[in-house]
């Protein structure tokens, strides 16, 4: 075993057997938790986003906060009865990329996975930004340096994940049940001490703008932004096969408690952060602000909320890294992209998809400075993106299915399809000049090309089909041996014997660069006489590759019907960073030849002992 | 012809044969333009880094650099005449390398080697920081970019120097001679102007700095400074075949000639310095502030001098651009630098030394911010170690040659000997920690790695010796094929038909990573029948490359007195870039028995044709 395969080991672990994958069933409350962790931590943000549009408007437009959270929430129960009947419908697993392309063919479906791909590398992104805030909220010098921690948490959970996380419970209840509860207790002490008359407004700190009007587009806007909240919802739908026994009922009955939680965290943080008049500041959260007021300033409660909110957006930045290499997976065995994202690594994980997203996200952290106000603009275009094509898959799947009720359901999915497609428009219109474009274009580039891809492999698949071939057809042409000499040394005499040995047809060739070499073969050839043709080609320009395929094409053109191959020596210092010390003539002959049709090269290497 | 040679051949121009190698001879004028554009050059420079040390102790001590630069012009003497000796002696060209290693041994004319190779380098780095400065004294706006001009001129000259100066007579002479006719202009003017008294000097712009004593080690320092006015005086002594007939006389001749005009230049430079109380200011330098006052403002005739130093110095540059390719050929053809070195380019230039030079002093110029002053305390070091070991080696040849008058020679080397070398004490003790140190330093690396190189190729050699060998040893051990099938497709078919007609002792093997493959090819093995075994291996880790070598030892191990070929069929696609839509299995089992003792390899590319 190399040195490299040892430092593997020691980061990664062993390698794992190809029969260790399997899956383990988990309960409702573990899968809750397993699977909320992305739909209930944009809680952390979604309110603040809100807010920071409307503030454009001035203080007073912050109470249309309300409004829109609610009409959010409808939203919310909408795709949470789709979703249930999603689940239903594809019990083995129905994510938006599974849905289309069963019911709308592949471009549509291209577009969802498309959509969720960069969907996916905007959750890592987002809630590692939104993950660091919260730590900046109560680490305030940490701020500055929020693009480099951002950058070595995502590095960071990159390596868990090539190491392979065993889908432990404990692993996800325990911050996600933290957070929940923890953001309950202030939800309901603030909720108290507003009926108590006992919630005093934060001190405002007056951030001058030039206050615009409120305007349609400006409260759509802000609605946009909200939508954010509804990330990460599908997840239970895309895994129904994981739940315990019945997988539908379950994975319904936890799809409907995830969305009453969600419900409850995310209007209870607008409705406090409006009474308590808290306007979102550059270095720390308004759920920082909320915590600090609710419970009387920098305390252990108000570290455990940030703490908290830090490790459930960790969280759910991980299962970025759990869906978009299946994902990729997914594409890659339908021939969309490179087979490299179908390799089982050593330690059972799709590394290379592991390893792109931690890349793309990283330079999505960098590019937009850690800023989640920065990134927000393109995420939820994505999400609504799939969300729109499965609700348009699953009508489509109704009428194709005509199951018991299926016009109830067919209504229920179309009033989800026609109303996320609005909601759609209303993020790309007021998202547009923000960043929703790159999404959009980013989506067509993809598109374009998983379809590239395709038309390879398939154009590849069917020149190497070996369908019409009944018998391998055997021939006895012969085979023509060329044995390249650069110089004259102990290799080249094991080449010419090794040579000798292969065919009787068998011909030395010499390129003629410096005369030194050239007089040390022919004397050789004199004195040891290994009775092969040398032929000695000049070379002007001192080139070596263009007059030795010169000299092969004549050689292919001779002899058409015969099998041409290059013996190539080379000998091979001891230690490999001794290779720098010699010319690599015998690899750019290897790379020249590799490239040609007809001839192939027999590769000889002599081993110095020292 | 590939793009890539294409593209070389329009930016480089055509190959050209080996033939055209060879020397013009140059005329005394010619050639006095063609060797001196480094020793000139340095005037630029030279007095103003004598007066920045100076400056330190107050501008009363300025004073000191008449007597200083005094005693650089009676070494400048001692040179010229211990150089004008080795001329004589070495009439075929006495570079210190030469002369070290003619005279000294091995490791002497290592040091000098790496002490040169060094020189040229800084040569480069100070001549372009010091012509970019005479560029920005004359427009201070670009002061601000002066590091990025300067990599930009440095990638110029490297560029030019790949595709080949033809040494052109004009190239060199025109700007050195216009330096020469601007710098005595300007000097006869200020000494006419001193004479009759109508020298005002300009008004001194105090920069507060905290005056210390004039101590033995401040003037020490200033003269190692002013040191740098030497550099390149040896360069005639190196290229003494150039010369018309007869050689050694001519070269004599144009050596003291180009003494004479740097001793006047150097002299006239620092004197009228003085008389003008000029004082280096951090964005203009001496020679320009002089200028400035000379000719009574920014006129033409000032920027006339700039643009004129400022192409001395470029030229100086690019001598380094001969040198120090040449130097590393000589190095590399002695075998203690990699034999690359030793290749001649398409164009006839020492292509790969030129590009280590350009990739070194841009390094330079990155790292010491441009600044000619930061670079100027690693300069002078290496030349006086050179000029020290071949006045060394000059004292030794008189003594074993003992030619005609040869103790008055001796005597005359032997005393530029000790005072060079108390020169070089005297700039290693007092540029030592302003960064002599690093010389000294890479000195000593440069030489432990010449020697390295140079026992791996020593032993190379030996090893690959066929002194010994008197027969080729034929034997008809009989030859092994085996086949590797990663799947089955129309390749593979092929490569089957070709391993057959090879020998009769071909095996197939297969490791066994999916399914799917293991299937295909089991099935067309019933249907095809090619005739030969098919070995199939489990894999339980899905690795390649451990199941088939450990297969193949097992092979190497049952037939001992075989020679063991792997026969690799792959396909390639049409266009470089779909490779990397496919595994790199071939790749990885090439390199994999590359480094294998026993078996060679037989690469089989089966190209697709869209």
């Amino acid at each position: 075993m190399d040195l490299i395969s040892k430092l593997k080991h020691f980061f990664m672990g062993s390698p794992l057997p190809s029969w260790e994958y399997r899956h383990q069933r988990l309960s409702k409350r573990v899968a809750l938790a397993v699977f909320s962790s992305d739909a209930l931590s944009s809680v952390a943000y979604a309110t603040e986003e809100i807010l920071l549009v409307l503030m454009l408007a001035g203080s007073a437009a912050l109470a249309y906060s309300l409004p829109i959270s609610l009409f959010i929430l409808i939203l919310l129960g909408i795709l949470i009865v789709s979703y249930s009947q999603t689940i239903s419908l594809y019990p083995k697993g129905g994510g938006s990329y599974v849905v289309a392309k069963d019911n709308l063919g592949k471009t549509p479906s291209l577009i969802a996975a498309s959509a969720l791909l960069l969907d996916y590398i905007l959750t890592v992104a987002v809630s590692v930004a939104a993950g660091v805030a919260a730590l900046t909220s109560a680490f305030p010098s940490l701020y500055t340096h929020k693009v480099i921690i951002g950058v070595v948490i995502i590095i960071i959970i990159t390596f868990i994940n090539l190491k392979g996380v065993k889908e432990s419970g404990a692993f996800f209840a325990v911050p996600t049940y933290l957070f929940v509860i923890s953001m309950l207790a202030m939800i309901g002490i603030g909720f108290y001490k507003f009926f108590t008359g006992t919630l005093s407004p934060v001190v405002v700190q007056t951030q001058v703008t030039l206050a615009t009007d409120v305007t349609i587009f400006l409260i759509l806007r802000a609605f946009s932004s909200g939508c954010t909240a509804l990330t990460g919802i599908e997840a239970i739908s895309d895994g129904v096969l994981v739940f315990r026994k019945p997988e539908s009922r379950n994975a319904r009955i936890t799809l409907i408690a995830m969305g009453l939680i969600l419900a409850v965290l995310f209007f209870g943080i607008t409705f406090i952060a409006l009474k308590l008049h808290v306007t979102p500041l550059q270095d720390r959260t308004v759920v920082s602000s909320i915590a600090e007021s609710i419970f009387g300033g920098r305390n252990i409660l108000f570290f455990a909320v940030q703490i908290f909110t830090m490790l459930i957006l960790f969280l759910a930045a991980n299962t970025g890294f759990a869906d978009f290499p299946r994902l990729c997976f997914f594409l890659a065995r339908d021939k969309f992209l490179p087979r490299q994202f179908t390799n089982l690594g050593e330690r059972l994980v799709f590394s290379n998809g592991i390893i792109l997203l931690g890349f793309s996200s990283i330079t999505l952290i960098i590019l937009f400075q850690g800023s989640v106000h920065l990134l927000i603009p393109l995420y939820a275009i994505g999400v609504f993106t799939s969300f729109t094509l499965s609700q348009a898959g699953m009508v489509k799947k109704h009428f194709t299915l005509k199951e018991n009720n299926w016009i109830i359901s067919a209504i229920i999915n179309g009033s989800g399809f026609i109303i996320t497609f609005v909601v759609l428009i209303i993020i790309t219109v007021t998202k547009f000049v923000n960043g929703a474009w790159m999404i959009i274009v980013l989506i067509l580039l993809l598109v374009t090309l998983f379809k590239l891809i395709n038309r390879h492999y398939n154009s590849v698949a069917r020149q190497l089909s070996v369908e019409h071939i009944t018998k391998i057809p055997f021939h006895s042409k012969g085979n023509i041996f060329i044995i390249f000499i650069p110089t004259f040394h102990n290799g080249i005499v094991q080449a010419l014997s090794f040579a000798k040995s292969l065919s009787k047809d068998v011909v030395a060739v010499h390129v003629k660069i410096n005369e030194k070499d050239t007089d040390l073969i022919t004397k050789n050839w004199d004195k040891l006489k290994p009775g092969i043709q040398l032929d000695l080609i000049d070379s002007p320009y001192r080139k070596i590759i263009d007059p030795l395929m010169k000299y092969i094409d004549a050689v292919e053109k001779k002899y058409p019907n015969n099998n041409v191959t290059v013996i190539i020596p080379e000998f091979v210092p001891k230690k490999i960073w001794q290779q720098i010390l010699h010319n690599q003539v015998g690899l750019a002959i290897r790379t020249a030849i590799y490239f040609r049709k007809k001839t192939n090269y027999l590769c000889m290497s002599y081993h110095l002992e020292k």
